[in-house]
């Protein structure tokens, strides 16, 4: 029996963390420590279901000596993966932490049509058992913009159901398969479409997706579902690191729909894990404690669409 | 027959370089460009020797995924190297590039006292048939400060002479092994002993070294040697990248060294080298073309060590 989940990251990363006194702009500095992750949304998801016990597999593109440590990494926590190697080079993120967060941000490799054939194959013979299947992240150069619906084409013929996290025309063009749920964010779905986002999320409904779930930041999430409509939030405001929180939701929705939990509790599993992830100090990471402290207190309530914008 | 000349670079890098439109602090920057070379000062002066068509190789310290990119890059530019493989991650400089540069300097690797000793092992087998070596740049955590002068008495056991690249500690405490050239900058030499730049350079003479050749930036160089004391002027002021000048100068007093050039000649070349590095778009390369120009235009004239500071 193959992975019951699995995640593809078209476009992963190593995501690398500098420690300085104070970021001096045009001048040498000093990095105090380096600290480095595999990353990219769907390796963040994997490392989540992962540390939740889930069967999980993490696949996508991964090349250069970027690539190789990337893997080393995913096989150092124990997660695993099934990558297809690129000849160009896996990008890295570069966050240089002082009192916030400056980001450099590689482009990812150039990928080649025999590499992206590659995947397919790769993905085909994963989806053979799965019960959910993970989209989640950019496209790197290469790709094409309808990449995340040939990929959802693969899994409705294998009847896997999809999550996807994407954003812009990855987002816009992966509806055309009919993911199972898409996970936009407030900011992303403003930039997607006009008027509020309830309506926005039910343009994207309209647009192919069967349930839309708006994440809101510490404001829990809002959800446009087959079953229904809801909002969930958390009993209090977490403080942390808001990187991974979108990750972790992902994960959870993912979990949920391949055991068939009802849309309510996978609602209140994804602002518990969201919380959990932003209690973490890594980014990407989630705090199994805070995850089962904070899961009973999760407020679900039916939303009424007439309400009009599902964020606070 | 080994090589003629051996650079040590004990704290080898992955010089790495993004181009942004303009660095902003505290936000998300993307990188439109990225290139990678091989660097530390060593690797540098090893590069240039090479290109000139000197019989080098470069050793030192290297490893982890960047060590393997710094053996890769130097193999594919067609540079020997005979570096010995640590345990702990090489670094990585990374230069943010807009209108100026931002630089950021990982920590070198944790070297254990076995590395250590290998690569004293390894030294005294390139040390055979050598008729130079350098030592050149930082020392990483781990490595004693007196370093340079261990391996300074290797070289002088096989009777090869020493260039010195260094500065702080790892300079002061190298002088004790007599090397044949030091070459500190003008700002190294005033953070280390007090007084006028000529006055300190005896200093260091008297301290242990044979010669001192102090860069001065588009000024040339000033030299107290055995021989007598010596000022060489560049023809012109050379517009470009002033990084890796000095590793350019390194080269051609190594190689004035090994071949028993006459110092003024040594000087002239010295100069010439430099100024062939500025003009390289790329940092640590030389513009043979503009070497072999300015080389018989380089101005050499006895100095007078009474007249007090020797750069201007």
């Amino acid at each position: 029996v193959g992975p019951v989940i699995v995640t593809v990251t078209v476009n992963a990363a190593l995501d690398v963390t500098y420690r300085v006194d104070d970021l001096v702009k045009h001048a040498s500095n000093r990095v105090r420590a380096v600290a480095t992750r595999a990353g990219g949304k769907g390796v963040n998801v994997a490392r989540v279901l992962h540390a939740l016990g889930h069967d999980v597999v993490a696949t996508g593109l991964a090349g250069g000596a970027t690539g190789e440590q990337i893997r080393a990494e995913l096989h150092a926590a124990g997660v695993p993966e099934a990558f297809v190697a690129v000849a160009g080079q896996s990008r890295r993120t570069i966050t240089v932490v002082d009192s916030d967060a400056t980001v450099l941000l590689e482009p990812g490799p150039q990928v080649a049509a025999g590499e992206w054939a590659a995947l397919q194959g790769r993905l085909e013979e994963l989806l053979t058992d799965a019960r959910a299947v993970v989209l989640s992240g950019s496209l790197p150069p290469g790709l094409p913009v309808d990449a995340y619906s040939e990929l959802g084409r693969l899994a409705a013929r294998a009847r896997v159901p999809v999550v996807l996290d994407a954003a812009g025309d990855a987002l816009a063009r992966g509806l055309e398969e009919s993911p199972a749920v898409v996970k936009p964010n407030a900011a992303e779905l403003a930039g997607l479409t006009a008027g509020d986002p309830l309506t926005a999320a039910r343009e994207l409904q309209r647009g192919g997706a069967q349930a839309v779930v708006v994440s809101c930041g510490p404001d829990g999430l809002v959800a446009v579902t087959p079953d229904g409509c809801w909002r969930a939030v958390p009993p209090a405001r977490i403080r942390g690191n808001p990187t991974g929180a979108g990750d972790a939701a992902v994960a959870a929705l993912a979990a949920g729909l391949a055991g068939g939990t009802p849309w309510p509790q996978r609602l209140a599993d994804a602002v518990a894990l969201s919380a959990a992830a932003v209690a973490a100090p890594l980014a990407g990471a989630v705090d199994v404690d805070v995850y089962r402290q904070l899961r009973p207190r999760v407020q679900v309530a039916e939303a009424d669409p007439r309400e009009g914008a599902p964020c606070r």
